[in-house]
């Protein structure tokens, strides 16, 4: 039974990757593409699983770089789980997660990592990978970071970029008090409270912030969930400048607007209610979309962390009680391909790109996740660019009962997922077990990230020798 | 004697003001401006004293809003006085200054401000005003500062701005303690260190800051020495969104650049030292005077803070214990009529709005001083823009023994100089008695600044209750 | 009965400049303004109109850079004519148009100068100026133009800049034919037709040409109405770099935008139609209006050319057949107050300049024009910055029956509007005879343009001969 | 003898394409590549040739997009031939170039192609390719070149694009014909003339206006040599907006800059005559790089066009007839590693992107050309990334007796490269045969660089008809 598993033949479609696209079968074992190619007709034909993709895109699956599962946030926790949340996730087309970790004052990041990772692998349907977040400093988060796991200490390295935007700083510089106090004063208590008392100013602002600080010290910085055009364009013009510098546009940012913040009724408002806030301002998707396009903005994530009506009405009378968050991991891959590719801003190779690869290549993954070639994961999905589907809360597989992107038509549907080999997900039906995912190590200093640091560091001593003439 | 001093008439001459400029006579009595026209001929002739301005410019005497006389400062105090210093000023053109009261830690604001003012009175040559620059923070700082006196409020309200600029903050800042260790570890005990430890993204960085953070509180910022080509982008920016900024270069960021701090001789370089430094980029002093001439920077000031070649030798093996400062007192508005107006970037309408009426829009001077027209003190200045004058330490009259416009030749020169009413300065002969310039008053909000500011304040509540289809 | 008109009080109210406002009275004689000052108590007492404007702004008359008059264009005449349209403009508080001479092919500059002249002299109730367009050129154009009239060869000196803008060039440039081409193939017959074949890339990449092709030969560039931000930014860009280049919104592209080309109702989209158009994107106004409060942009004109509804219906079928034009001669300065001055966006002194000032000094009536002061001209407008008045085309003075900011409550309201010292409209009265209004003679080469442009001419010689290391 | 050349093996590198660097063994049998990957060990050992790549780069043979062999231009001939052009590309790692087939004014563009094919084809070392310039046209340029041959095809969809730019459009716009004269009439006759008698601004506006045309009729476009920052900023700006526009640096504008047009010996200033001209900023180079670096500039040609110091003297009295073109072709790759790579601006990645894979996917050759893959060319080149070479006219192999790069120490060398997979050049030893080069035919619409611009078309009928709300 496991042997039928373990051979897998994608017919007839057309291998997308992100720098072109080929008509090819594509076969695997064990979990491991082995062959792409035309007219591949692996032996012994018994005990071999086939896939007509006849038509269909075949692309590599999704990895989606921001969620958090299961987060224990605002006396609440994130509805769906591990389990729930990756089996949403294979349904559209995505096949690994990155999750994040966020210690307690107090705990070490050690612990945080293991506590996530206690709470992951009994429950996954794909792969997954752990950021951890500083959100405390002392001795001991220093040092138990740095030294004792690749992983974290990865992690770690990216996450130094992190402070003063990700973690308790940015909760000080994005949220405006001062504005917050007035407002409760002036009896503005709905979720549009959360919008007015955000401004895209303080989000450029931190962003600029990170990017002068990690710059200083030559240290590569990757800015989450960006959400507003000015703190865009301080990404898009700090990597003009050759700065090391990447931005993550959410799949809610790019698919909705803040305007949901003003709707008559308050569970609909209330359900977009995420930090930093989806910008007012409708023409924000559209900006952010051709920035990710042109390569200024390097991946999608979703900042999936998902809450119910009943959830939500903690801040029923005070908008600074609303649980911050929204959905997005199921619905990633279409709302990507809907506004980005179906619209003429992307062909579907950027699409692989912005959806996969790029994080693959950030993240240490690639190219085991992140491209269909011999000797990567056959993490795969099929695509059919011509079928539609209309995203609802109805029929969607998260645990939420709300969908920030309800009504949407989306052209480009997921017919399957295959992760590591196994066909999760076909025409609507799933085949998954808790815990078959696995978690995925990421070795420090990706070297897409670090090369150029590497070069600079080196180049920097004998450029403070040279006098402003020569340089 | 004295009625001598009391009527003057000048003759002849193009009154120049910022909107325009006409063929016209001023008639000046005890010290205030009495009458602007063609052909005077006030009565009776006797006791008038008459200057003759046939082909010359009849100018608002200049306005420096930025100094530091006798300013106890790294160990040493800054080598001009208030005596010398505002001797210089009056040859140069320039009749009122605006020092900075610097309290210790644990001194009140209104301590500071008697101190400087106990300092001033008996020395200075023309006018001045004090700010008072907030360095630390107590109960004791607020209340003192804000209840008791008109000066001190209004220099509180503009130094609130600068919180995150001009005081401890901006030392954290500006200066990257990291690449400071790393420069002396090298073995870079230079000037030159000086440069390579401020990193013009962090003076952009602050800057932007401060600019994010008073517009959250709808506050008005004045920057003080624009130095960098980024810092500058960001006020141009900040005022084409409508925020309400002004920023200050100094007379040596327009006049000369940062390569001097790796020039061969020790003190040539060291003279240089000031924070933020001179920008290394030689097309700087182009790019800031552009943006004067548009207005999008405001008025020019000096940051003139004098240490001769003795004083500067504390740091001759240790760049950061060279004393901060440079001259531009008596040569600022020589050095912005030849870069700014010989060079045609601005006409000389606006040479009078940026060396003169628009500091004293900002500190609520005007039209009492920035302004030749009935009523106005008579600071005014006799200009000859046929004739040159090379600059040098060798002649300048201020204390110190370096200049560091050197050997530049300008067009432009003040023939005559009149604080109120009396002529200080003529043809190279001094005039002036210690202690005879006067402490000017500035009542707090400046109708120039804070006219929109407030009506924003109204605006802001209803603003607030619209939804985002209507505003 | 004429010695009645001829002594005028203004008394009690608040004097408006650009630079500053003080509490004064203004005496007029024969015209002209005698005194401005507090108190004033003019002998004799009787034969003096005393007007009251306690609590009330004493402003500048209003000068409208930008109207087409009586104007016989694309097969009918636009319905405000030089009586009409300027008893429209001084019930809104404005006291000068300058309106386009625009000459036939093979017909003269000066032939069409003679005509437009002869066409306002008889009917104008305000002063005004006249631009002459050059819609075509020979060697008579040149000849005629240049040497026999002060008046046009300023025009033509301003127009020589146009070349690229204003004539059947940008007729070429801005609309597409392509487009419409394809727009009326699918049957998009209607006003939309008319926004969606402008691209608002063509009107900045036109505005672009034009000041690359100005600076190159370093002529001064006015831009007659910028209506997109595209268009906006370049001439931002332009004037920071140190480009001598003017823009002018108008009233329509800083009150309302392009949204209305889709409006259902045929008529209400068509009478806005005009090129180019209203900018569909609905921060474009708001956009313009910062920049017009940071002096990017300079002053407001308004394009005024009205047609009524049955003249529009040239185009029921065909939106290239619609009339171009709208109104806002009159409603102006009441839609600049309630944006501007009363959004917060500028203070009253900015918005003098905008409305007045600013026009005076570029077009070279200043400060006869432009200014309340001892020898000016008396257009003096009594403005109440607390009433409000609704627009409407009920209500309205020009002949036209749609007015485009219909509905609009404008604080801000002109109570008396004096022209030469004439009462000619007091709280909804006329007092104005056809041919009272004057035609102002405009000297060549305005100095706060042609100052710097004389001396960069100057100094572009030794420039030349420069190595790249001295300048 | 020829099956010897037939298989070859590349043992011991470390592969590097645009996504990716892998340590691996690369085997060609018959010019293509047959296997990648450790350790190969074909089949059989006898008749292989076999070269040590050990502690070396394995990369796609660069490739020049814009090179001018042979070309008859302003009186004379450019120096290289399509013989030692491409002898000199190989020896620098250069294994394929686009050359321009101009035709003169009456001349079809498949003459012009026929013509210059007939030069190429017996001379060529490598593998090249045509661009066809449209240099006038008629209804005869129009139907021969659209519906005889897939190259012209190709060629003239491409070139449809440049038709603003790079024909005698260019050349109107990009010299200064009044500058020209004035500086003519002013005796300045030398090289720098050539600089003077060229704005930057209106290179950038040719840049910007050929974008808008463009992009109005949803077409492509490739900017040639982006030689200035202004430019460079044009076609980012574009980007980010999500136009289609590609922009070509050229090695000589990365490299050097138009400071050398001052230099005090006339034929090192002429030597550097190109339009347009290098940039007098010596910032633009770095400018240029990191844009280069972060995808806002795509490919890296050279316009590589040498004429020597005798053919230069032919403008000896007047710039205007210095011959224009200087070399880049056999240093481009260096070049290109030393300022970018080495600098620690781009990884060993982008290096191949911008020298090669780029230029492959952007002409439609790729993966044929532009990546070491199974069923790739084996066009590759073994890099050095350790060794160092000072270029130099003495040791070059281009037929011109000067270089402009001249004394510029690189990091980078290419050890052996190999076309088609002969091994063509190998530590400084020939082997090449004129001739031996092939033509390289391209197909029409390059999916990467059509699919957006296919699916915009469809896209915008659609959005015609949705009214602003909607879209």
């Amino acid at each position: 039974m496991a042997s039928r598993l373990r051979r897998l033949l994608i017919k007839g479609g057309r291998v997308v990757n992100d720098d072109q696209s080929v008509e090819a079968d594509v076969y695997v074992e064990e979990g491991v593409v082995q062959e792409v190619g035309p007219n591949l007709n692996p032996k012994p034909p018994s005990g071999l699983t086939v896939l007509d993709a006849t038509n269909k895109l075949v692309i590599p699956g999704g990895i989606d770089t921001h969620t958090h599962l299961q987060f224990p946030f605002m006396g609440t926790t994130s509805k769906d789980d591990f389990y729930t949340g990756t089996k949403a996730a294979v349904a559209g087309g995505t096949t690994m997660i990155i999750d994040f970790a966020v210690p307690q004052k107090g705990c070490s990041l050690i612990e945080a990592f293991n506590k996530w990772k206690g709470w992951a692998d009994p429950k996954v349907c794909c792969d997954y990978a752990l950021h951890v977040a500083v959100t405390w400093w002392s001795d001991k988060v220093h040092t138990t970071g740095i030294f004792q796991f690749h992983e974290v200490q990865m992690v770690l390295l990216q996450l130094e970029l992190y402070l003063p935007y990700n973690t308790c700083t940015c909760k000080v510089y994005l949220a405006d008090k001062e504005s917050i106090k007035k407002l409760l004063a002036m009896g503005i208590t709905g979720p549009e409270g959360h919008a007015l008392s955000h401004n895209e100013d303080v989000e450029a602002e931190a962003t600029h912030r990170a990017i002068a600080i990690a710059n200083t010290v030559n240290c590569p910085l990757y800015v989450v969930h960006v959400m507003s055009k000015s703190s865009a364009r301080m990404i898009t013009n700090a990597r003009n400048e050759g700065k090391v510098v990447y931005g993550e546009p959410i799949a809610a940012g790019l698919g909705i607007d803040g305007t949901n913040y003003w709707n008559e009724d308050w569970a609909h408002a209330a359900a977009h209610v995420m930090s930093p806030p989806l910008s007012p301002d409708p023409s924000t998707p559209d900006f952010l979309m051709n920035l990710l396009a042109n390569d200024d903005l390097s991946v999608v994530g979703t900042d999936n962390c998902t809450f119910d009506t009943c959830q939500k009405a903690l801040g029923k009378d005070d908008f600074t009680k609303i649980p911050n968050g929204l959905n997005g991991l199921e619905d990633r891959m279409s709302v990507v391909w809907e506004k980005g590719v179906y619209s003429g801003k992307m062909d579907e190779n950027r699409f692989v790109a912005v959806t996969s690869t790029n994080a693959a290549k950030i993240f240490n993954l690639y190219p085991k996740k992140g491209r269909i070639a011999v000797g990567s994961d056959a993490d795969i999905v099929i695509w059919d660019p011509e079928a539609t589907r209309t995203i609802s809360a109805k029929t969607h597989h998260q645990a939420n009962n709300f969908n920030v992107f309800e009504g949407m038509v989306c052209h480009g549907v997921p017919v399957a997922t295959i992760s590591r080999g196994k066909v999760v997900y076909h025409d609507g039906v799933f085949n998954v077990t808790a815990g078959q995912g696995k978690y995925v190590s990421r070795p420090p200093f990706p070297p897409y990230v670090y090369e150029r640091v590497k070069q600079r560091e080196e180049e920097e001593i004998k450029y403070l020798e040279l006098s402003p003439v020569e340089y």
